[in-house]
């Protein structure tokens, strides 16, 4: 029997995060305040623990895992690297398709990899409560289930429509004694003004971090902080721990090298867990295709400029300089609610300038087909996120068969779908669209980056 | 850092299922037909393939596993042995607490050990469609996931009210391309009687049996069998791979036997897949607590008698020896669905009567708390049947640290909650109730079972 997956004992657990930062071929743009000069990292001393901070403007290429935070990774890592021969079979491709399953972690995502290591440094600061925004549910479930296991509070502000529409994420987060409210709320000042205004409000993620900020800055006692989950560099930096595990895998399952990496990508962290890594081996000169894929409604990566903006709607976060379609882009309503961000993590957009990776956008049906392929060859229903990732690498299977190259493709199975199964339901019934993007609508939300300063490596 | 789980290589999968009948100390009491005579294998021969009915009567102590199973079991499989140290931790117990992990199977349960196998044997004997019934949906959705692996369709007739009640098990079904019906349907005549008489009937376990035995046998073709997801002794004796993977991860934990085996019990398949092979051990004169829990609310093997009973409501099925709550009890709504059933397997009510095992009932209250306790520290949010085997464990682990023992306690962490957060929700709004059966509801119940034939060992 051909093995199914490859397995690493907890011994053989990465011992030390890869940060890209320290490779990378130009030195990374810095975000700036509200007055355009680069922010201090004392000025986010209220947001943020120090020694989260210290991370996220590292430069050193190694930094060390706690045992604490190995302790409780070790509850679903390392996790298996599947070869998908089913799916190859199906597709009839000479390529040999790996993906890496972070749906094994108890809330079903890689989000947990960096939820886990804030709480652990949140709690070595001191702080007894973490305040978070979630949209969909996956980051606050992931924070929820990490604060638990370090017995910190967790207080996740929902946007009150996906509050009301996915009542089970919420329950999830309650389970693991997480408290999580609608945004916007009663409970901060930012919330109030605007249920004053509009009471009927769906909320916004842009609200939703607005909130949660505010909360955690505006806690006299000192004892609270606000987690992201996505986009920053100490965010990235939790996720290498992916492609560190892929590469001792690869080498267990006798293949010298990887050919085509392939993550999907909203704020970034997945595919950046698995691709950081890889690119290192691509600076020092070994060929590689690497590809974040976006959806062809939100095409921040492969449409949208390289410009300083906002991290959030209320323009409340230091500048970033990032692939962006403009902090105010409303995205349509597609299921994978991961990747409908209007900007993408400043180290990725780096990759994307310096050449280093090739993003590529896909229609949210072909996605879907790609979901279902999946789920009748290899088993696992995914998230509709990392419905993307498999929609590439059929594509890229498929571009191996016509060239007749025996590829090696690994993607990064980034969550189950467990929790969206409406998706399906509602792709098998042909209620599904793909939302392309007109050139009249993405230039109007693109105009708005024009008072921004311009990014330039 | 001490070890957090035991893995087994795919490798070290077992080869053999174990047939705990082969070493009973009792022959097994055999099924009767409607005369009362035993039945013979090919009155079940239009129900199941021959293969499978074979497995079923058979007394060899070892059975191979097909090569085929094994490639899509090592889709999960061997399942991760945890050692719940956290939990242990706060219990305060010298107790060592191990648990099987069965929920990290694609459909998040034990349930497809034995799915994968009936439509193996069912495609090895040229059938081409299987028909199932299933209740709050864990076992439809397991079967979907095996058909579609091996090619076959799959029909699952779901209890209507269950089939509104949770849409995302249907949805499920789905994506493996299963196709689920509410039952009672118009497609089959038994459906098309009971929808005639009441057009409103919220359906039952008992009529969905009914409806899908009738869709196999009524195919002319020859080509659709029928399938059952609990209580048979095949069925059990597919599930053995649990047990027997967990003796050899054991043996890597260092220890060199357990003192306590725990696995909540409905119709039976995950208690059995655990304990059946350390029963070998304990029939050979080993020393060891066996513990099948069930809830308080339905007592099949703590306050039913050992009799001979149908296996369905609508008396469809030959008649069974075991414990039964009479085939006509209808169980309260807590919210183990698959704990809800009258009846328990023949082979577990002959452990329980040969004193080889001992049943504990448990209340539903005392059950979501260990199950809200184990989130909280193991990290794995748990299906509410699983709740009653965590319960039981801690209720040894906490006798273990009054006795001052340092006992190995294991049980089946069969499978996720994921689909089942409303139970934990009502948990904490206080809406639960333990429903315990009234002495008199018992004895009226039991009182159908006088006019079946006696069941002594």
């Amino acid at each position: 029997m051909e093995p199914t997956k490859y397995l690493l004992d907890e011994k053989e657990m990465p011992r030390e995060w890869y940060n890209l930062a320290a490779d990378l071929p130009k030195a990374p743009l810095p975000p700036l305040g509200p007055d355009g000069n680069p922010i201090s990292p004392d000025m986010l001393a209220p947001v943020f623990p120090m020694n989260i901070i210290e991370q996220e403007v590292s430069a050193e290429r190694w930094i060390k895992i706690p045992e604490e935070v190995l302790e409780i990774l070790s509850i679903w890592r390392p996790a298996p690297l599947y070869r998908a021969r089913r799916l190859e079979k199906m597709l009839g491709t000479p390529a040999r398709i790996y993906f890496k399953n972070e749906g094994v972690s108890p809330p079903g995502s890689h989000k947990p990899n960096t939820a886990v290591a804030q709480a652990y440094y949140n709690k070595e600061f001191g702080i007894k409560r973490i305040t978070t925004e979630t949209g969909a549910g996956q980051w606050g479930s992931a924070l929820s289930f990490a604060c638990s296991l370090f017995g910190l509070e967790c207080k996740v502000y929902m946007v009150r429509i996906s509050f009301e529409q996915k009542p089970f994420r919420r329950l999830m987060m309650e389970t693991w004694g997480g408290k999580c409210i609608p945004s916007p709320s009663e409970e901060t000042e930012t919330g109030r003004k605007i249920l004053a205004q509009d009471p009927d409000t769906p909320g916004s993620l842009g609200i939703a971090i607005s909130e949660a900020v505010e909360d955690a800055v505006t806690d006299t006692s000192g004892k609270t902080r606000y987690s992201l989950g996505s986009v920053l560099n100490h965010v990235l930096l939790h996720q290498t721990i992916i492609g560190l595990e892929t590469k001792k895998q690869l080498k267990l399952a006798g293949e010298k090298k990887a050919d085509v990496i392939i993550g999907c990508t909203g704020g970034g962290s997945n595919f950046a867990g698995l691709a950081f890594p890889f690119l290192a081996d691509k600076i020092a000169g070994q060929e590689m295709d690497v590809i974040p894929v976006e959806p062809t409604s939100c095409p921040t990566m492969t449409r949208a400029p390289f410009s300083y903006d906002h991290g959030d709607t209320a323009e409340m976060t230091p500048l970033l300089a990032m692939h962006s379609l403009g902090h105010s882009f409303v995205p349509p309503p597609i299921h994978a609610g991961g990747l409908r961000y209007h900007g993408v993590a400043p180290l990725i957009s780096h990759a994307i300038e310096t050449g280093l990776i090739t993003p590529r956008a896909i229609d949210q049906l072909e996605c879907y087909q790609a979901a279902v392929d999946f789920a009748r060859t290899e088993g696992f229903i995914s998230a509709p996120e990392t419905s993307h990732a498999i929609a590439a690498t059929i594509q890229e299977a498929k571009k191996a068969k016509e060239e007749g190259k025996e590829k090696v493709i690994v993607f990064n199975w980034s969550g189950h779908g467990l929790m969206d199964l409406k998706g399906y339901h509602a792709f098998f019934a042909g209620h599904l669209d793909n939302y392309p993007l007109p050139e009249d609508v993405l230039q109007k939300s693109v105009a708005s980056l024009k008072k921004y300063p311009k990014a330039q490596l």
